[in-house]
């Protein structure tokens, strides 16, 4: 009888664990330090140590877990093989047997912001739903896509990589991927602030409290609740480039519902609301209207969507 | 012992039909006539009463039929159901359910271009693999997505809508669709041919033969095969246009192939070269190469697929 399952969201500098019952509720959570040393060799040892720990601690029979999901930065394919992760020095990795060899449970692998998407269609911002688009607007955009209740890997394991679609062609910039024109190059934090730079130097007329402070895409939404212009022009074109990204997404896997998480979604309601009414405009008739929501897990979406990888 | 499945491709004038082997080998292939009087209510009973006809003449034991399939010109939901198929006078209606019920054999419907890409990934351009991406490059543009060997019908039966997909913004003509920007504005047939006109006012100039002719799809791809100035610079505008919308829909769901089929793709080699090298240029790196090939099913896509969808 199989109770309890684990989600492992590995880091470059910290390892989130999670230790779950089986109906989602969350019974310990903790971290760990990810050592990167010796090409990462450690990594995978060093949980296995931890979930060893944390069975006998809590009394658990290994018999009991149903298994254990990992949460990767990288691409992985759909046998749970990872192509690489830069930050923790692993090349290709077979990570998904290789830490099963070492607990003798079974594991299941996958890309952290695809399992951070699986993770808040159980318990956050999709609860309900099977079909979803998850949107991290953070430093960079990355994102998940989950199709009948499973995460879309892709064949070469950039299944939702949407941070790297070809929405913001005027862009003059070249993303870190060597690409032009990537939506991350506006719709990231540091694209908000280069969106924001843009239209206070071409506009040097208008008065806004942008020009008196650092720039931050806080500052930006800060400046737009307070009814500032200027940041209501940059807020409307971050959310016209997403839009337009979102509804190009939507005539491809057509969710019931899109997520928006990462530190720009702390800005809130009038983060979705703007997107919103962008996406409204540029999507298919028949998916006008999806419900574009904030996300609800926060950084423990990887536990939850690593542990809920092992339980179909 | 299930040995053979009818695959059917229901169109506003004709209802293709193919009796096949499960093994893919098309034992017969027919055509009826579409009767859409009194709101389309005789279409599915014609369809019934040919494929019980064919049961006869064949002398196959209906217990040897491992199901229809049922290819439909409108949104389906993944449980069969058909929202809307304007050409068949047909609103919301249980497809699957009728035709079984008149059948006695099990019944899949889905979206007739969905069905299609799965056609061609069975015994298409992209046999072998098992997530493609179809564009069908005809009056419209229209498409499949297919995910370890799946359709995506979608949460709205939109799902591979992408003729709809806003990536031609700079277009003010507004598609049909109500929408600005949808793909099919310039990379359909008609869409080549407003490239044309716009390049051809723009340039009054440049000689080219396309001043001396009417204008059409076919006559753009002659010309650009004759090496012709103006024709190159129309093709490749059209290219660009798809290859950046065939490059957003990678990052969703990194398909191993795409295939470009429709009238358009008649163009041949040429086609799927100078969309391959837009593609190439604005894929993110993991997608870069991904084989860019021709449909090879033309018109019998539908019922290949059709047949297929019920396999599983």
């Amino acid at each position: 009888m199989k109770k309890y399952c684990f989600g492992i969201d590995v880091g470059g500098t910290t390892v989130k664990c999670g230790l779950f019952q089986i109906d989602g509720t969350l019974v310990d959570k903790w971290e760990i330090p990810t050592n990167t040393e010796e090409e990462g060799s450690k990594i995978l040892p060093d949980i296995a140590h931890t979930i060893n720990n944390k069975i006998s601690e809590k009394q658990i029979d290994k018999e009991e877990v149903a298994g254990i999901g990992l949460g990767v930065p990288g691409p992985v394919d759909c046998d749970g093989v990872v192509l690489i992760a830069v930050n923790l020095k692993w090349g290709r990795k077979d990570v998904a047997k290789e830490l099963s060899d070492l607990t003798g449970i079974p594991v299941q692998a996958g890309n952290d912001a695809n399992v951070a998407a699986l993770g808040e269609m159980w318990k956050g911002g999709g609860e309900g739903t099977k079909n979803l688009i998850l949107v991290t607007l953070g430093t960079g955009v990355g994102g998940g896509i989950i199709v009948n209740g499973k995460i879309i890997s892709g064949s070469h394991g950039a299944g939702g990589e949407i941070g790297h679609a070809p929405i913001a062609l005027d862009i003059e910039d070249t993303c870190n991927c060597g690409n032009k024109g990537c939506l991350e190059l506006v719709a990231s934090a540091t694209g908000i602030v280069r969106l924001a730079n843009r239209a206070l130097n071409k506009d040097q007329e208008t008065k806004t409290v942008l020009r008196e402070q650092n720039l931050s895409a806080k500052a930006v939404f800060d400046a737009y609740k307070q009814d500032d212009l200027m940041a209501k022009a940059i807020i409307e074109e971050f959310a016209e480039y997403l839009g337009i990204a979102l509804a190009n997404y939507t005539v491809v896997v057509d969710p019931e519902i899109i997520v928006l998480g990462g530190g720009v979604s702390k800005a809130g309601e009038v983060l979705t609301q703007v997107v919103q009414k962008a996406f409204d405009q540029y999507a298919v008739c028949f998916c006008k209207g999806t419900p574009i929501v904030l996300a609800k897990l926060g950084n423990d979406a990887g536990i939850y969507g690593a542990a809920r990888m092992v339980l179909d």
